[in-house]
């Protein structure tokens, strides 16, 4: 049993900071690095690449919604061709301080109600996998296996990535909630919820029930107050049940 | 006799057009195409692109402080850090849609009041030469010859082509002034100093003296009323005087 | 038969220019000066108070979504919350202007897809209305007549203003179809349907029929190409029909 | 011996959060809060000023340079008339926001650098008092004695509350130094600080030695990670001297 853990980094702007980066980088195999357009900025990326390459963690364009107010979760019904376009602006921001650092893009992943959006809207799912094939063909796309962005991405010949987000709650469809500020749920909780990801396969609804999840990689925020206390916790948890963590080119390889 | 045309490109925004871009393009050989912090979008950046590439003409990344209000035309008093990761940034951001476009990086050109402040300050003109060696030293630097930019790009191994502004004022000790809102000036006035500075070696002061000016290139603003009218009258100038126009890696290679 | 004319005003941007305000300002009654969130900047609003004032023009706030980039034209899903803080916030901000030229704000209209949201959405026109509501009970909020809009307005005992959209398309249903880009149309159709409007309280379908319009005001919009001819012609055309312009404290007193 | 006490408040943004106003707000006589420039949002600033009323703290502008990502301490070579713009629309925002909360403005205090250009520039120190002078001429203008800007306050007849900034260093000329991220200092040593400036008239500077201050109001930083506990410190070591806390409106009147 192996899988790769994602986190969301990079979210700092300017005087504010979000996120314990360092902390958390530690025990994840994947990062997600803002891009500019809802959270980061320039020195911030460049900062947390280094991070990256310090803890030897994968990275990838956590792409969004230019909207550094509502942090990329509130949608705006901007055109297909404006998220293309956006798209590839964000992959080669990123890009730019990884090839300063001598590192290679390993994904890409949309955030916040981008990442439903690209779930959804078929004209959006098209522009953002048009995006990746034309910027970057080698490039796995984080998301969930099923959704159209799962098949468009599929169809294109992308190597998607499924990924289970452990820390957020599901209903019985098995779509989760945006949730505006995070809550901080325990970590042993969300360990719990991880393993069972793997193991089993399977996570836990709000109504109580264990739903079916594919998952290459799970995800936990890290903007929770505690996410250091749970990527942590998680691979303790890991380390009983035998399960290693590995980025992304290994386990899909 | 044989020069380069460069001339700022893509310097529209949403809603608000700046510039005849398509008309521009058909008489010069290099574009510096904004990259979203002084001006410009990422769908305008991508349709700047595909223009380039229709009309055979060689893109570089005008790199500028991000101030859209003041179009990069007001100091920042930003750190040479910040220039040098808001200038990756650009660089990167800009290579995206030249990838995804097929073409290549030629040059970086520094807009705005950001040509003065890398010109004349060493830890913001170490910055960016810093940046462009980083993140592709076989870029070419446009400036002014004898700036501290220049110098510090020589030293750096970067090749640097000397540029004359042909459509600006220069004042007697060669400095040009920055003004907030281009003057339109007559076609063959810009023509004939054209051709002063390619044959002679030579632009005019706002005194009405001769001056010594280095030009590799010769650059002419794309958001003058009149721009299209300025660059087709410079090749007609150009023709009857025997002056060839092609891009920097013709000229300099 | 009086009417009051309104045009969007002050939409210009740092060094972007749109429209031909002072051109238009000559033939309106009342100006919707826009805050600064979807376009404009405080010197333009400056800018554009003073020659509403040189004009006798009476003057509104354009209030609209953050988006410069989209000109306030792509759907952002805030919340109600937001809605009113952005709403006083850009009142308070153009009622400064008015202030230190002696002038008082007349009335509010939103801009662009806002005007579509708070036409349609029962959340968003209880928030616009509490905004209008507790900063200044005595504007005239700008909408179309039988809108949830306008139903929360009237229930909360604000003066309501009629408008009819003179120079866009309507549907069958009595719609209107934003587009991102007007289209100039000629200035004696849009004095044609002006005249429609006021004098028989009917205005053309793109199928082709007429439909009834209610309207205390009729607007242009600022940033078509051929804005000053348009309201030119129709105050041209209102002088032969016998139609007076006046502003909207004369009209609803 | 009666003094005002004054802070920072209101500097989060969307989903950043910054400082720990409620708790701030308990010993505090004075808030400046941000309008948007280089901090802060509408939601927030209605969230502050409702905190401010809640806690019976006086309510003024803290008006900035646009520039969310440097916090409004990069200095900007904007115009002195961009600068009056861009403060009537900051003092116009939040006095709408005061307006629907049924309170009044009754100060106004530049931010970040801001503070320092309108202190030693003539030009900025005009147009900042003109965009006082013509919006509201009853409010205090805060700034440091003897600098450019408060001689221009107070030939034009504006009312200046004269500030020492107890949490900052001093050099031998009277000078405090700008801080990108503030460091924190212990509650007991502001604490004296404060008292020796009310009390004595005098701050210590990074030399060690005390020179003269005068001070209608002291300023508390309200983004130093233990600001709570120095403003509480501060009020108890007030206590103990026997100095009153109260706005300036009663200190000045």
């Amino acid at each position: 049993m192996t899988i790769d853990i994602n986190t969301d980094m990079g979210e700092s702007f300017g005087r504010y900071k979000l996120g314990n980066d360092e902390e958390v980088m530690k025990y994840i195999s994947s990062a997600n690095i803002a891009c500019g357009f809802h959270a980061s900025d320039p020195s911030v990326m460049n900062h947390t690449v280094k991070l990256a390459k310090k803890y030897g963690v994968a990275v990838g364009a956590h792409t969004g919604l230019r909207d550094l107010q509502g942090f990329g979760r509130r949608e705006m019904k901007i055109t297909p061709e404006e998220l293309k376009n956006d798209t590839v602006y964000q992959l080669g921001a990123l890009d730019a301080f990884l090839k300063i650092n001598n590192m290679k893009m390993q994904h890409v992943k949309p955030h916040g109600v981008l990442y439903r959006m690209v779930e959804q809207d078929e004209g959006y799912a098209e522009a953002y996998v048009e995006a990746v094939s034309e910027y970057n063909p080698e490039l796995y796309i984080l998301t969930e296996s099923g959704t159209v962005l799962w098949e468009k991405g599929v169809k294109a010949g992308i190597r998607m990535a499924a990924e289970a987000l452990v820390d957020l709650s599901y209903d019985a469809k098995g779509n989760w909630v945006i949730e505006r500020e995070k809550k901080a749920r325990t970590p042993q909780e969300v360990a719990d919820r991880a393993v069972s990801v793997v193991r089993d396969g399977k996570i836990p609804t709000i109504e109580g029930k264990l739903i079916g999840v594919k998952a290459d990689t799970i995800c936990c925020h890290g903007d929770a107050p505690n996410a250091a206390d749970v990527v942590k916790r998680i691979r303790e948890e890991f380390d009983k049940q035998g399960i290693t963590v590995a980025n992304l080119s290994k386990i899909l390889a």
